[in-house]
């Protein structure tokens, strides 16, 4: 099993809790590579870099509609309200191994689910004539706790997300597009490039995934990780068209609700991809995969 | 206000929750910069270096004894369970602006309270005869809604992370005093070095914080960042003597409870004081200061 190879070599080290996994150095230090490498990938754009905890504004996660297509994945915050004796029930539920969330009311906070969360609502009012390029790495949080390591619940994503009218929107995703081909290639990784769609929830969920492959909206970049014969997404480019823009008031300067998008790479599967394909082993990976990570 | 002009200049980025911001790019960059810094002051002790996601297993987080001593600190996760019918009930509350709470139970996972909080469970069993020595970073979550910005809801610790018998700990709590003192010169900041005590709650909080100051189990590097007369702590020594050892059974080779210690930094705290004792725009900093900071 792919996982035991991970946690025996040191690169993850296990929680008790699925799909929650520490990091070893050598791990962590692949990973900042590939973060490193999605950088200089993206440079000469000088995007705007932000940074954001792995947290979002609940109110803003609300009007995300994130709740409407994935509930199923959201995480919330909740926190402990009350006094002295509301305390002595949460320790006598925590001694009893029982339920203690009856003190734990939702916060103004919840968990990030996208590395991009965070930016469309920095982005209301009125673009300059440009548009907007972000540029965010962070933790994210996604409810499905699996034993497959390429499916975390936390994970990182470094983003480049785009805000301005559609023609602009539409020349930058075709950019981005050409350099994914140069960066899996660098990688020497074996991946295929798809048009796809995200995990809708239920049963109104397949009409939404098919109206979403049938306009080419989402495309993604999969590999083999833990298993050949089911690869995974590495990298997605996804057009949100209007929507982030009407949720958050984001317009271009002629009055328009402005258009976004977001090329987004997944640090985590990427790393165990590079692991999947070339070996456990990071001294004995390609010399030119070595030089493309400063190894 | 100190916080104003954060945002006036970029540093920070407000996102309409109290204690929570945005990280402009430079802000980033020096909290980096910071970051290697303790990773360089260490450097010779060569730690086992892991990192974790922000989340932690919520057995673990019981037994750690956090909800005994803070429980107004926590911050647990919560997701959504249920089918077609709860999510309608889910869309019908949020479109209200009312509490959605009802479909979200907890999870397996809470917000890690302090980088060290994953370490201690992967440390059960018999130590080493040296001991172990764990260098961690990760962000950490405290429900302490705040204006000030020195106080957020999730921020950075740099943390090294010791397990042995009670002397080792006490001679490796002397070598990392005798260090914060260089560290705290190399960058200029006036600093104060206290026996202090953590945040217990309640009313018999206040005796288990004597407590913690008669055994000086507790000593912080304290700065001033956004009020002069009202320091805060950017550096902390904890000594645990055998509560985690106890909680999560690491044992010494002769059979005995381990003790355990730990030192965190506080790196956008640290950031902060830079920001406050030298000047809003970097360029300006003292030489000496930009030197130990590579910049």
């Amino acid at each position: 099993m792919f996982r035991d190879h991970l946690v025996r070599h040191g690169l993850l080290v296990e929680t008790g809790v699925c799909g929650v996994y520490g990091r070893g150095a050598e791990f962590e230090d692949t990973v900042e590579r590939v973060d490193r490498l999605v950088s200089a990938t993206g440079a000469e754009d000088e995007a705007e870099v932000l940074r954001f905890p792995p947290i979002l504004n609940r109110r803003h996660f609300e009007r995300s509609g994130f709740l409407t297509s994935f509930p199923h994945l959201a995480g919330a915050v909740h926190a402990f309200q009350g006094h002295e004796r509301t305390h002595v029930q949460l320790l006598r539920a925590v001694e009893e191994g029982g339920d203690w969330s009856d003190s734990f009311p939702p916060t103004e906070v919840v968990l990030t689910p996208a590395a991009c969360y965070p930016v469309y609502p920095t982005l209301a009012g009125t673009l300059p004539a440009r548009g907007r390029l972000v540029d965010v790495m962070s933790y994210c949080f996604r409810h499905e706790p699996s034993d497959d390591p390429a499916r975390m619940q936390m994970f990182r994503m470094h983003e480049h997300v785009r805000a301005a009218d559609p023609q602009t929107i539409a020349a930058w995703l075709e950019i981005w597009l050409a350099r994914t081909t140069s960066f899996i290639g660098s990688l020497g990784l074996y991946a295929r490039c798809l048009v796809a769609s995200d995990p809708f929830f239920g049963r109104g969920g397949k009409l939404l995934a098919d109206a979403q492959r049938d306009q080419r909206l989402k495309i993604e970049i999969v590999a083999a990780i833990a298993r050949d014969d089911r690869p995974t997404a590495i990298i997605s480019l996804n057009s949100h068209q209007d929507h982030f823009g009407e949720a958050f008031g984001i317009k271009t300067p002629d009055g328009a609700v402005a258009h976004t998008a977001c090329i987004g790479f997944g640090l985590e599967r990427i790393a165990l991809a590079l692991y999947s394909r070339h070996h456990f082993d990071r001294r004995r990976w390609p010399s030119p995969v070595r030089e493309a990570l400063g190894l």
